[in-house]
């Protein structure tokens, strides 16, 4: 493809909640009669919806490619909707009607779609394509990227762009560390990652590792579909939710023999099955060291300018979304790419590298006096609002009472805080309860989508 | 690097059986005094022999890329070991005594290392090191590799080779096909490619899908261990074993409801869990379509001279080790490696590309009319014996007979097969018994290495 200095040309790599974001940004100003540049948007699964896509594989794709998806059977939401609605596209501009307010996967990723859907964001997205490598051009200050037709089983000729917008994700590559003896466990070893459904676990013994969401909502899946006995272990100190009987905690796991695994405070137990809920690692192994973000999962990113912009090239010209760890979730990754676009699109100046500088350590500092949950949602809140204002997103997206009052309910009851009600912040809705609570309800019917 | 015209340097991908038995040769003619080229071996694994490692972790590993292991923990060959004895370097030079005909898997990695380290076969081999692309440069005639040093997470500079050697083997990337209803199942659902212990299975009803190797070595694995029930199904009709009480077989699964399997005779049952023994895809994914091989599971490759020899850049000089479906295995590898350094050394003329082309077709035109077991058996043997005479492989590998009695034996009786003893065609040596039949061994002491 020849190349010309003043061409825009952008490729948006991952399809999730992130990549269709910038995609839905573009086609709409470009329904608003805007121009907008070329816009490439890869794909490696089949379709878009990233992590909302269930997958029953586990592993590798039918590529040999590894599997993206994390999501299992039976997952309902663990923040209220009411945190990740689009003021622009509400839940209940989508379904008509009020809905509950912690609804389960097929609902969500059918509200994501429906927003998408509006302006059509799907076209630019080449789905079963697979970016293998992307390199920079100093010389022409652009970028070439390999791709793969994973279906055709063909490379594509290598295309240049101008603007590479990363929006993989960060739940999909495990994080999952050695413990001495783990190798001779006899049972079933998993990380979340590869959990699809609880059933598998019924009557069992099980240690779940770890002290985050996916090691509290695993627990709970397992008990809701029959496991026998649940100990969690983890480093960082009990999660201190008041669990039903079959849940314990227990420190850090300090050596496994046999089907018997010991903690650091001197006990053990029979486990029959092994579940690392060890978080996941930011992962691109499509990037070269030099493009590359390399990064603990953290509320302020390094490298990066409003958490967008990797300041290391030094033209702006790459960008990330949706890399930082999330309360704001959909909203946030929605006004990282609206203002993502504002700068591709030259409505925004940068500053100098400097001052870019002097601003991301001006966060991660004031990150570092983050200490408590409240506190991290406030710091999340101001840099939503902060992209909002800068690039004028139209509409207010703090929803930190919500946010507050979802902890509130969470640490008072972890088996019924998803059987409360929230209202809207833009609509005023209040939503309605689910037919069962949480812990009762064993066959989400995902035909029925309200 | 600078560039040579001249230059010999070899990147030997992969330091499994197939790429050790390249390093093994070099290594063996650099001590007997040769000269020899420069040489690296790129590793994912941190050590060398393959699949022969046994791996706890499945899915992706600790730098999110694809596990390359398929070996599970009670493993025993499934031929003779006398099939795959080394004539330069005997069973009974390693152990100094008689040992059983049928080890498990420790016991081949301590024979293959032994062999390795007596040349220090090892001292090539970059462990921890992921080959991410492989380009071949016409104007040059060379290549250059891209590798990442996956330990410190950091691209390595490019590197420039003359030739470069395949040797990742085709038993890694799972294939699985889809089956209606599948996404629906609410048990465990995995490839024989992440099945690691049998212990899981125990008291469960399972779907076994395949009918090769792996179906029938993982069904007795399960009834070994306590499974209650064994169903396979497969496309290709029955294998036909003498199957203990525990396995019955079926034809071709149809579509899945909830937790029952339908078969395509019409006929149902209900299952725990379902195992995909449904064989692996040969996959490339470091290497460009001009150099990739594309290809089933067959006896005889499609541009491969001698099975070898890469045929389409027209310069020879990209080799595959061991890439055949195979009854021969560490012995065809090992004189495949000794061909081709004979060739990479300048000691064997190639001969025109068109004369490799109808050597090619000749033996796939055999291949096409081989109808059975004993047939393929000699049509790999006289691939074999061709490969010997054309290098001047010091030793007769044919093994042929010992193959067709262990066939005889594994039809007679699939349970007991491994019970029997064979008898060396090196050193004469008949085989020992193992303490207990197979089928009653549940302990393997891999501690104890005869």
């Amino acid at each position: 493809m020849a190349h010309s200095k003043e061409m825009t040309r952008i490729c948006v790599i991952g399809a999730g909640p992130s990549g269709m974001s910038m995609l839905y940004h573009l086609a709409k100003m470009e329904g608003q009669g805007k121009r907008i540049p070329d816009v490439v948007c890869y794909e490696k699964q089949p379709d878009c919806g990233g992590l909302w896509n269930f997958d029953w594989r586990t592993g590798v794709d039918e590529h040999g490619e590894p599997i993206h998806g994390s999501m299992y059977r039976h997952l309902w939401t663990n923040g209220p909707k009411e945190c990740l609605e689009f003021p622009d596209y509400t839940f209940d501009k989508h379904f008509g009607k009020a809905i509950p307010s912690f609804p389960n996967r097929a609902v969500i990723l059918d509200y994501l779609n429906g927003r998408w859907n509006t302006v059509n964001a799907r076209k630019f997205v080449r789905g079963n394509t697979k970016v293998k490598n992307v390199i920079y051009n100093p010389d022409n200050d652009d970028f070439t990227v390999w791709a793969r037709d994973q279906v055709d089983d063909k490379d594509l000729p290598p295309e240049q762009f101008s603007h590479i917008v990363v929006a993989t994700g960060h739940f999909s590559v495990p994080n999952i560390p050695y413990f001495k003896g783990v190798e001779t466990f006899p049972g079933r070893i998993l990380h979340s990652h590869d959990f699809r459904d609880a059933h598998e676990f019924k009557g069992k013994n099980l240690l779940v590792i770890g002290s985050s969401y996916s090691a509290e909502d695993i627990s709970l899946q397992c008990v809701k579909f029959g496991a026998n006995n649940i100990v969690c272990s983890s480093r960082s100190g009990p999660m201190g939710f008041k669990w039903p009987a079959q849940i314990q905690e227990r420190p850090l796991l300090e050596r496994i023999e046999g089907q018997t695994v010991y903690f650091q405070d001197g006990t053990s137990t029979e486990v029959d099955a092994i579940i690392f809920c060890t978080g996941y690692k930011h992962t691109f192994s499509f990037l070269p060291d030099n493009l590359r973000l390399k990064t603990e999962n953290t509320f302020y990113l390094p490298n990066l300018y409003k958490g967008i912009v990797w300041i290391k090239t030094g033209n702006n010209k790459l960008m990330y979304i949706g890399m930082q760890n999330q309360y704001y979730t959909m909203t946030m990754f929605d006004v990282q790419s609206f203002w993502a676009c504002r700068v591709i699109l030259g409505e925004t100046t940068l500053p100098e590298k400097e001052v870019m500088e002097v601003d991301i350590a001006r966060w991660i500092h004031k990150l570092e006096r983050v200490t408590s949950t409240s506190q991290a949602i406030d710091f999340q809140t101001e840099y939503v609002m902060d992209l909002g204002r800068e690039s004028g997103y139209e509409h207010n997206l703090d929803v930190k009472d919500i946010f507050d009052y979802w902890e509130e309910m969470k640490m008072e009851s972890i088996m019924t805080y998803r059987d409360n009600v929230f209202k809207s912040k833009f609509t005023g809705t209040i939503s309605c309860k689910h037919d069962k609570p949480f812990m009762d309800a064993l066959d989400n019917s995902y035909d029925d989508l309200y």
